[in-house]
């Protein structure tokens, strides 16, 4: 990784520092955070050193339980040491969590947040797991997008040396940790000058050793715990500064400036959102669209060190003029007074303003809401219509948005058709079969694009809960601008159906844009393909001005040798029609991706492929579209009468 | 538990009403709720049925993960299904606490609030166990005396079964646990009465049976589990009210009426303290005092409900005329913007305010405190100061009371001579030898009185961490009137020495009151016993007015044929001359409890302890106290020069 980006996604980029900084990392997997042990321990395994020259020892336990002792055992002999868990992983955790802070030990635990089992399990992503230790005394930062997750883990890593306070580096489960995105690595000189070797060095004295005895694990009765509980103040009083510092250092290093509260918007913004996570970067595009178009006082406070809290940091955050204040949890605490985040706001304003301090006129309206539980969709127009309650004179509090709670109606409502996304971005979905080797070829297109041009680039990866087998929507976005989109595609200007059985299955032109382009692997051939489509597909390529393209994928590959193996002809298709690079060059590089990909196994599937790519632009053909729509069947209903 | 008062701890009282209301006790046991589990197991062996006639079936799992796994299971098959656990325990059983409250499954888990392994390991009480599961959904009934235990026990158990939310009921580890207490059991037909059978049968129906099929415990994606997670909300609304509903109707059967936060004070009070656990009952006591003697326009909210938090019960139990409000915590979160109850109670304020519905006129300040971390004491003394505190214009917030926190001053100073004990409570202290019988003893001696007289009787009994072999202080409460302190005493007007050796290792005459009694188990005899008390306990005998007796317990046990065990030399001796009870009716007592704990033993051993009681009566000398102090022996400093 020393040359000037990469494309990796959140858990590569965590994991990217954790085995950089760390000499042992104890293991035990859990969805979505697996990811980064198995890097830690492909790494090691290849014999991949950190920045001392040694390779990290990676060990995996019997369950997080273990993982978690082993880091503490492991901390308490002087040796940097990591973790990666979520969700039920991290509860199990949480024991050995308060040990590790209360005996001030430097560590960071990279946690990919998932939801927490209970009306049901689920893989995906929110801060229900994180939420549930912020008891433990751990420090917290939170990382809002790829480049993000990798900015943070190191300047986690620097500041708990510093700060003697354990960190925990949390990223949005899925929507961050499998996020495909375009990333400034941090040099190995950068990581360097980031880790202090004094600080190493005082942490290996902190180890129990038997020539420097010190006892410590010790039980304590009520004549002294209390005290020794209150020792730690200082601590965290000191953290907050700490991290500043450290993101100050590192600004100085790479040019990425960050702050523990991030403000963006107005200067005189009356209505705030304050939010941390993946949707923090959608609340930040939102902003700069409504500003853009309207003017609007607002703005949005990103959080990025949650705890310790530093009430002086938020406050300075905020601008002075505002009047309402949104706090958006991606969690739920039932039977609570409210959701984490939204107490902890209202309680550091209500005693700003209780100490006089405050540079607020008046004590602003504060309401809390829940968003994006289990990785549910968060939208600008979601963020659009909360800065619409902050309007009301009594919005809505604790409510929820992003789902329709018909049963207690929590629920803001919102336009859908409320899009920020600029026109000068390529947004492509593909539609395949789980292990067709479509979101594979996306992955390629994505590091063809993003290493060989200057355009930006992002790819997410919906897959059904079955995995092979099943249907995979990628999600890919290109643009000349930075992308603050962590939400899926509304409105694509690509839509390619790598399996024609989908188009009975499921209405993938709602998502196209006026104009779009629509590719279509189909059995049928360019003179009967438009026949065979549902007639409300032909109905919206009509409406939508459609361009609508067919390639017959499979006899393309049967003809070249390929197999059944659809994936390179599909992306030839691709970058031939949807004008994401010049038709020659894009090409041309995939050509030079085929050749390292499969060079190892052979000259000959390398020929297979180029002859695939060539034939693919002989078969390739745009469909005149009709003015009517005339077929007579229709996409059957999921459930049948 | 038919009579109609029962001298017994906090864990007896838990596991009575767990022990009448369930089928299934899933346990593991941990310090201070291992006694739970042991009474349950005891009971159930000796065949004791609950309310429905059938012996609970108590199962011991290798660890409290599995307890709760099992309790899950067990309450999955329709049993009435109950744990008890604290501390650690509790932190593993988090995983499947969430599962079942997110599955509405009604059931209550006794635990015994105990301090978490941080900088060092504690037994003893606090909070921070069940805070640090209050994310997880489930309502939380809060207990403040033994007395209470019982009732809140079966109100949650009542309440449980309709709200379907599960219950955490909780009070304070040791202090509440292990305090022995004159308590009112509720009668079979009382338990019968709250407990609906119509509520159980339906908590029989949502069982998992293959005759009813329903699926449980699936997993879901982002498409449908955040709406399943809101569909709770209904059941969490309605949990306050049903619980005020529970202990309305216990309060028709019992005469004991309890609401979700309990004020007592004045109607005009302008600074209040909000308070749960045991310290509610020692500000009540403040409270009650400094009323009396004052007539301060103070008050106390005692929380019995903490989740779901009430806001509007909250704020309709305070005092309109609240000027100053401070939140007193037994936990401590670093890092966080505030300790759990603080910030709720700021949040249900702010927003109270902030809609214009709260009756106060302005917004009270608020401030909040730590106290009583791991057992330390909690006394009158610590609540006034902070009533002081309010008073201030700019009182200290993120205080601590009860030590002298000189790192980073958090502390509020206190006066320790400000004592409300009332003169009509005879305060007894015992200073014995790990297993000499001396705790033993006293607990027959809270059982003669609290069950034999209209007296209320209160014991509890401090052990050093090694148990036999050390010393144990045993703090004795006598009275009139209901007792609301739980606190060590710190003015006996009884201190009972039960072993010569402690003179020279604990200034214990320091607890002892103006005109109090000293009674000494003296090796020395009567005539020597003076001269052989360092220089300043003979002072502060002097001093203090003290009445001294002298008995030399070892000899009367040699000759009676007792061995080594002085307890029912030194308990007769309690009864001669302290005053409790009449001294014949007394000594009468003491042999009939003899003649209880010992008949089965034999006739010989109940004659030789018959014989110790007469002979003690004529080895008790009063020792005439001199005018000055002549020994010519100090104390030795804990830690020599």
């Amino acid at each position: 990784m020393s040359k000037e980006i990469t494309i990796i996604d959140g858990n590569e980029a965590a994991a990217y520092i954790a085995h950089k900084t760390n000499e042992v990392c104890a293991i035990y997997p859990i969805t979505p955070s697996s990811n980064m042990g198995e890097w830690a321990d492909q790494w090691s395994s290849e014999g991949r050193k950190n920045i001392w020259g040694t390779v990290p020892l990676v060990v995996e336990l019997q369950s997080e339980g273990g993982a978690s002792g082993a880091v503490h055992g492991a901390l308490q002999t002087g040796a940097l040491t990591t973790t990666f868990t979520a969700s039920q992983g991290l509860l199990l955790m949480i024991p050995n969590m308060y040990k590790i802070a209360g005996e001030l030990t430097a560590t960071v635990f990279h946690v990919s947040a998932r939801s927490l089992a209970c009306q049901a399990l689920s893989i995906f992503g929110d801060h229900s797991d994180v939420m549930s230790t912020r008891s433990t005394g751990w420090a917290m930062l939170v990382s809002n997008s790829v480049q993000e997750v990798m900015d943070m883990a190191l300047i986690a890593q620097a500041a708990t040396l510093e700060a003697r306070v354990p960190f925990l580096h949390f990223f949005d489960g899925f929507r961050t940790s499998h996020e495909v995105a375009k990333v400034f690595p941090i040099a190995d000189d950068h990581i360097r000058a980031m880790i202090s070797d004094e600080l190493v060095a005082a942490h290996r004295q902190r180890a129990l050793n038997p020539e420097r005895p010190v006892v410590r694990g010790t039980a304590q009765n009520p004549d002294v715990y209390f005290q020794g509980r209150e020792t730690v103040n200082p601590f965290y009083a000191a953290a907050p500064a700490i991290v500043q510092k450290e993101m100050d250092k590192f600004a100085k290093l790479t040019g990425r400036q960050y702050r523990l509260f991030d403000y963006f918007g107005a200067a005189d913004a009356e209505r705030v959102l304050v939010i941390m996570g993946s949707g923090a970067e959608t609340a930040l595009e939102t902003v700069m669209y409504l500003q853009k178009h309207g003017g609007e006082k607002i703005g949005v406070l990103r959080v990025h060190l949650y705890r310790p809290f530093s009430n002086a940091d938020f406050i300075n955050a905020l601008p002075k003029s505002v009047k309402a204040i949104a706090v958006l949890d991606r969690t739920k605490e039932p039977g609570g007074a409210g959701e984490p985040l939204y107490q902890d706001v209202v309680t550091v304003i209500a005693e700003a303003m209780g100490s006089g301090k405050a540079p607020f006129a008046k004590m602003p309206k504060i309401i809390g809401g829940r968003y994006g539980l289990s990785s549910k969709e968060f939208t600008p127009a979601m963020i659009k219509a909360v800065f619409d309650e902050l309007k009301k004179d009594s919005p809505k509090n604790h409510f929820t948005v992003g789902i329709n709670d018909d049963v207690s109606k929590t629920s803001l409502t919102y336009d859908p058709h409320f899009i920020t996304e600029s026109d000068s971005v390529v947004r492509a979905m593909f539609f395949g079969l789980g292990a067709d080797g479509t979101v594979g070829a996306n992955k390629n297109s994505i590091k063809i694009i993003g290493e060989e041009t200057e355009m930006q680039a992002q790819g997410y990866f919906v897959y059904d809960s079955k995995k092979a087998g099943s249907r995979t929507v990628s999600h890919l976005r290109f643009g000349p601008d930075p992308i603050h989109s962590p939400y899926l595609i509304q409105a694509a200007n690509f839509i390619g159906c790598h399996q024609a059985i989908f188009l009975d299955q499921v209405d993938m032109l709602r998502f196209a844009a006026k104009g779009s382009v629509f590719l279509l692997n189909s059995p049928h051939g360019k003179d009967e393909a438009w026949d065979k489509l549902p007639r409300s597909v032909q109905q919206a390529i009509i409406d939508k001005q459609i361009k609508f393209y067919v390639i017959d994928g499979y006899k393309v590959a049967k003809e070249t040798g390929m197999g059944s193996r659809v994936n390179t002809i599909m992306q030839t298709c691709f970058f031939a029609i949807s004008g994401v690079l010049p038709k020659d060059e894009a090409i041309e590089k995939i050509k030079y991706s085929i050749k390292k990909t499969y060079g190892k196994k052979g000259e000959d599937i390398v020929k297979k492929n180029f002859e695939a790519v060539d034939k693919t632009l002989a078969n390739l053909h745009e469909i005149k579209v009709p003015a009517k729509a005339t077929s007579t069947h229709e996409i059957p209903p999921v459930v049948s009468a």
